[in-house]
């Protein structure tokens, strides 16, 4: 999928609100690049536990991330206020990509997008396992 | 003041909302002590540029910390929604002393409060100077 | 204590390298006073794991932190090597509190001092616990 | 190149210890996979700073950067002691794109390797520019 699409709205299906912090903006005065990760992180957890029942303090699964990526296109700054896109590009056995977009508050146009992958797997042994039917199933809804 | 005083959301007089991160979770599950200092700065901050026109990337006059501390009370954890209440408890020439706490949001009861001191000076001097006077005015109205 | 004293390294009892780090950074382009705490927490730990034989991610008996201060004297900046100082003010039954400073790497004057107390809980229950016997041990290394 | 290049202490140039912190682990008790692209930032930063001549606070050319990658193969932990691995893959008139890795201490095979490109920008129009000669001639040391 191209850049275009990447960067538009309507090509995600779950927002979550991101308040920006005062320790966001690095020294050059914008958020720093490695805190966006820090949202995808948020909102994608937040889906999770919302939605797909995931206790991050007790399951016995839990999604373990293998790779991720973010494209910046546009900066943005505390105190701005952000949303985050998600949707979900491939939906395996134990693994789900997410796509994954950063907004300015009331954009249609991404101030950064990206991806990442998430394994799911035994808490105790770190073995890769298929992913909980609860989860699967609101991971499910955020396909197109 | 005292801790049953200083616990109390009457007491305050901004609130800011504060939305919890993933990252903000330490290994024990539960927000990082640091992170809280975090949340005092966050919501500080915003009201200095909201209400008292401070503009981070270019006021000649900026407010830096000299001391700072916390009291915490009861644990909270992502993705719980927060609030930081704010007050000023001392305004004098050059510095300002903050009332902060931590809430869950809609709890009358603090997760944590604690206090902080600003003195502003000038960016390229770092030597104090009288407070703004559109900040003072801000400030003047968090006092009792 | 006063603060000359507080400020002197000859008044520390563990030292430990801090690395800085380019997000340690603010927007004002000095260590942002949050970080600080970071650093005390970070130095702390290191010495209960490596000295008192604590295993933060299975020991029944863990630290949380009841409240915590810190005065920042002068500033410090991302790529300068700090030094955390650590010692042991007071040694409860369950309670420990700490006196900590920060170095500029190899200076005898601090550029920021504070403290911290511990509170050894049950991990499971929350409950106030009797320092652990290897941990006390260590503890009492750093007192005077 | 493939992924057990990028493995490989040996296709690195420039390496930077990095001291893990108490809060880099997350509730599932390792290093966050956010604090990895800090790590990235820090020991980039630092060469740029210490072999290019960077000034953070005051070039009128900055870096800047425009995308950013990771892949993670084995988990890290606070108190373990890191080193980032550091090349450059590709070195164009104004951008560079970087090759990164980070290795427990002493180790030969990288936990998490990743990548990110810097576009060299004039600090006040945010414009692209030229790599600052210094700059150039210290990554031009890190390529093959």
């Amino acid at each position: 999928m191209d850049t275009k699409h990447n960067e538009r709205r309507e090509n995600y299906r779950y927002f979550h609100a991101i308040a920006t912090r005062w320790m966001d903006n690095d020294v050059y005065g914008h958020v720093n690049n490695v805190t966006y990760y820090s949202y995808f992180d948020t909102a994608t957890n937040a889906y999770l536990i919302e939605e797909g029942g995931l206790d991050i303090s007790n399951s016995p699964v839990i999604g373990v991330i293998v790779n991720s990526g973010c494209n910046y296109k546009s900066s943005i700054a505390f105190p701005q206020p952000l949303e985050a896109g998600l949707r979900v590009d491939r939906l395996g056995n134990s693994s789900v990509q997410y796509g994954v977009a950063i907004f300015a508050e009331g954009q249609d146009q991404a101030s950064a997008f990206g991806h990442f992958v998430h394994v799911f797997v035994d808490r105790t042994t770190n073995k890769p396992v298929p992913i909980p039917e609860k989860i699967r199933t609101a991971l499910a809804r955020l396909t197109d």
